[in-house]
């Protein structure tokens, strides 16, 4: 994960500042978890709370620690296997599947590991002593463990799934209803268009370089689909009409019984949904989550029209205020608009939830990684996923921007996954 | 699981005294493990300690609260689901690949759940207000409970075995290394037998009826197969010669790459092998354990032997004594003899390890299972399992007899399971 | 599978006629088919026709050409590691589910080379050549030849099942109904009895020594358990109350979604079955077939009986003549009895179905398998599996015997498989 | 799979001649076998040459006779179940995976439907009884034909290659070696360049509509991949090292064992590889095929270059000629370039094989399915899958061009397909 040649690193004392309020920030999502919360595992897709504290902590061990002071003994000799999430060059590692075997390191001791981890990291910071490639290390690390946080929210969310109390993991509800906002369509000219990261701030490897594309004119709907836009389409059979889905999609549906979004149960007549505060009935015009790539298409096709292309969508959203329902605002669950945004306006592009877009994920034309393993950060991925945009209501704010590419599988539905509709104009 | 019609129900105040020491002695079982230990599960045979625990006292729960005070209400209105193992009369349960998916509810949670059912237990006990059917059930359940003893340090040995940080259960190392001691035969006569169980004593239903068994002359070894015996077995390429081997056992040392058994590992040209007290060099006069049906059976064709029957083990164990290395002994693995026993005597029968036998698990002669729920307790598995004998050092000592039938898979490992020989006379 | 020290020999002349007889029958039973017909692996547990036919003719000419004449250069060179069964002594084999990806050798090819390996035995016969022990072989390999013989059209019976199109094996159904029989009972006393085989005949290894077994009073119905009967446990909802059923056998249910025995599909509101003569209406009066050792199981518990013991069937069958419907009736499927058999009598107990037992194949007291590859014959598969007895209407009539010991696992269906219910005196 | 609106149909007579040809070459494709090797089903992904004899019939059947004459009687009442491929608006199907399950109906009777539905479609093409649209169809149909005969060939040789008998389809070997000739670059400007399909010639809808992309500046191989070039790779270690490989690719390398591209064998210090010939050495100057896109992603790493995107194939082939060693040389194998192409040419575009893209399946701009069945032709395939360009060496001269867009999914290698290599400017 090189940053791009043009990234400028953060002066020492603004990235000491930032360390200590990310850090911080991972640990305030785990406090109101028990240790037996932190040590399980619910899937192989997922992992344990514990694993992310540590793996976070075991990036700046490794990449900056173990750089800066290879001498130096490392806080545990079986940390560097034991959370090694997929870095070939670093060495073997724990195999993914068995994260949630490990009873030890006991929370406490994961934790402790991280106050040391820290402690080190900011004496360092503090001396002035990191060179500029290191700080740079520090600044990737962060934006590593940001996407961590969110982890953590969607993995530990489907771990409460799976547990028949159906425990909450926050109790109180603070979400209001608001009225349906008809959905309208802005419209962008054909042409050849620049997208792509470029310039000083901080970006991804896998969002450079910064180059043309050639873009048909298309309409873009101003807001993403909502819960009761996606109940209206199971209401019409959707699905179970192969004619609506892709083949590798309708095989899903069949093979594992699928008749709505993850997380979703009937209750009568209406739908409910599990949610980090437990389950609660659907509220029909927040953003639908918690869907596949095949079924976000699938709607899409129900509806007369498309997804959008991963650089229809950053055209839609460059000019759009990065705000939005993210982490910080404590909701945890994508929220309605409270106000209709101007006429011609994108709203809700950012935050709420991730919009798949109809683009595999691709390096961009003369993209390179880094020598090393950093370089496995992003590129040895570009296969067989699909590309998300725009961050949901489990992404810290600092960590988004418009060309940030997320990617999972697509037939992935544990992340805040939604749609926006596109269509030719 | 009906006790026979003979069994005669303990007096109150004993049962009292019992049920306090039987469960006392789980809780210790316990004492040394976090949360964090006790809630994860290491595969589908094995169960979170923490649901041992509860599950223990959901039998309590349901079968005697449940039926003496049937509108009481229950401690928590899930758990009647969540901790049924396989009661299909008693209604729906979780399934049992997922019994590792419950961070919640929490240990302390389930701590005061035995509490609680304890002390209305205990209660009743010293009101006198159990009729004769519910203290046989109580007496039952402090069998049941001991079974789960064995479980809990079992399933807990193979958590910890997978753990690359090979934690301990216990620390300490009290065992000292004996001298090997040559196998001897002892001659039993043909004839017809008397085998299985009769009188006041308790026994689980599948040791009844008592009835003749035809026996031809068999001898049967002094002494369990050691670590030794089997660890000449494996330098004989004894895992890389289909001849020795079942054709079912053969496809498994295969299909999984056996070459030793379970928690062995190669330390240069020595075994260690993984124990509840972390990885030790083998002991090679300790009785070999953690062996399928398949491996003893393949070590007895090896050694020009076979595995005695059910009917040859318990005609042999008739008249020895009830002694030997069982869970009070704190060893938590084989021990070697200490000193030979008088010529023509069956030493290390009771303890030290299971003993796989040639015979399937069949029903007795007559055999008849309870009424309801209860009668799901044993008879419902008799297909596809084979007959161990004898306890082990995971067993309870007052938990044994010469007639009790333990079973398992033929390619189960994770017990303290090994074998005796005998041949033909 | 070392022929009994009593067994002698059959003469070579009688042993050319027969072999003259077996192997033109297994012929016969291929000539109906297609080459297509002959190419195909329905499923892993079954063979290509093809592959029987090279097969049996594999066994000749590797024990006996092979042994006698070990310059002589094989048919083909490769044919030793396609047709070897699961003699590990001979060498390495063809992977069992890979046999159905052999289009060639075409069947013509393979057709010849029995053609090929018949004359040259015959020539060594005719020759009075052999010596003893081979002979003992060439009638062992007749007695291998007709099993695969039945194997031959359980294999094709379902193949053909699978086709869409129904296809039959031969059109016309010469079968009659007649009248249901009631159950009766004959009782057995208690005492010592002897089992197994013994004296000149031919017997496989496994059905030696004779040996003492104490068999407790008992009863055994007059006939096998019908079509008709079985339907009734079925509209009792037989398949839907675990409480009828072994755990194992409960778990197969729900995983395949049994409703019936194989092969059977509702037709309104009664049942038809697929037949080597396509489908056809269940015949109430005839002895159900194509059930698993479960499903047996089951019906016993449901009729408030139970499966009799390999020992019990034997000692009921040891005076009953060795008539009943095989393979030679041309009826490819049981019948109806005709005429009541005498009061007391045991009727159908050979021919018709293969009788589970309640005991799993195990090895007799004082079993020895014999040394090289013919010891791999039955041995090496005691395990997992249970007894059946009797023959079916796809035996041929010399090939079965009161000592006879047939095995499958507890959940194969495809074979003629049926019960006769015992009980308690 | 919708006729693009510019398309004119051809005109009856000549598609009758047309229709005659395809359809005899695909017989011709048979001839050669038996029955046996036409019925066998080698894997999932493959079918039997069987059943794509009936496909390709069914398509006319179900396509042209079934609306022109909807009141005539088919065929065979079964053949539209047991012969649709995987239209969903046509109804229920036969499940792939059971294709090789059918012995009958028998090749004979296959061929007879051949027969019987070519006469009745000549029949109205002489009579001029259809209409343009289905006139267009029985054009898709050839189409759909020829695709079906390259996949007899690589599922028959997937087939054979599954026999140790290593059979061959032809057995005369028509190659000569030729000499190597160095890699040479050809670039291409930067630039708004038109892709896709447009004008009177047939074409699939997938390859629609004809528009703008923007193609960087780039460089282009001027011939593919060798065998010997791949061969180099494996030396270097290409399948042991994970830093050349996608994770999903490496993944596949470790499950699967993965040393070389599917067929290759070690023979001493070289190589052989299984053809339609039988086993021969690798002849190294002609193309690699039958590796996957992960393996042609990882050489073109190793090889400091990539795979070109379909655009810039697209670019690069516009202008090539359409010739090249395609089914009707006989070859049946990539063959080497007999002499060097003029100085800054593009050579081996067309045919030999299939030419891996970086480009995943996606629709064009707006793309739009056809109504009805053959909406399904190409439209619900675009998921997970990656574009191949320019035929092979099993596809017929007539039925490719510069816009054709062949796709299997990443993981697939039992096409002959390769790579051409490109690099950014």
């Amino acid at each position: 994960m090189r940053a791009p040649p043009q990234h400028r690193p953060l002066r020492p004392g603004v990235l000491a500042e930032r360390f200590h309020a990310v850090r911080n920030a991972t640990r305030a999502l785990a406090a109101p978890l028990s240790a037996e919360d932190c040590a399980i595992q619910s899937m192989p897709d997922a992992s344990p709370v514990k694993w992310h504290l540590a793996h976070t902590t075991w990036f700046f061990e490794t990449f900056i620690l173990g750089r800066h002071e290879p001498q130096r003994a490392p806080f545990h000799p079986t940390f560097k296997y034991l959370f090694n999430s997929y870095y070939n060059a670093i060495g073997d590692r724990h195999p993914r599947p068995y994260r949630g075997l490990l009873s030890r390191p006991a929370l406490a001791e994961v934790l402790a590991y991280r106050d040391h981890v820290e402690a080190r990291i900011l004496a360092l910071l503090a001396e002035g002593a990191l060179p500029a490639d290191l700080l740079s290390l520090v600044e990737l690390g962060l934006h590593h463990e940001q996407q961590h946080q969110e982890l953590i929210l969607t993995d530990l969310k489907h771990l409460l799934s799976c547990n028949p109390l159906r425990p909450a993991y926050q109790k109180t509800w603070p979400l209001t209803p608001v009225k349906a906002r008809a959905r309208s369509w802005v419209r962008f000219a054909e042409g050849a268009r620049q997208v792509g990261h470029e310039g000083e701030g901080f970006a991804f490897d896998n969002e450079s370089p910064r180059h043309t594309v050639w873009v048909n004119e298309f309409e873009i709907a101003s807001h993403p689909v909502t819960h009761g836009d996606f109940a209206r389409f199971i209401e019409d059979s959707g699905y179970r009409r192969p004619d609506l889905w892709l083949a590798a999609g309708w095989d899903q549906v069949v093979a594992r019984g699928w008749e709505a979004p993850l997380y979703w149960e009937r209750a009568g007549d209406s739908w409910q949904t599990f949610t980090l505060r437990g389950m609660v009935p659907i509220e029909p015009n927040t953003p639908v989550c918690h869907i596949t790539f095949y079924e976000a298409e699938a709607f899409a096709r129900w509806a007369g029209a498309r997804l959008p292309t991963e650089a229809e969508w950053e055209v839609a959203a460059a000019d759009a205020p990065r705000e939005g329902n993210f982490v910080e605002s404590g909701a945890l669950h994508p929220l309605a608009m409270r106000e209709a945004p101007p006429e011609g306006a994108i709203a809700q592009i950012f935050g709420d939830v991730w919009e798949w877009t109809r683009s595999d994920y691709a390096p961009y034309p003369r993209f390179r990684t880094a020598p090393g393993a950093v370089g496995e950060y992003n590129g040895k991925f570009m296969a067989n996923q699909y590309v998300l945009r725009g961050g949901s209501c489990a992404t810290p704010a600092s960590h988004i921007r418009a060309t940030y590419r997320n990617f999972f599988p697509a037939d992935a539905r544990w992340q805040f996954s939604g749609l926006r509709l596109a269509r030719d104009a």
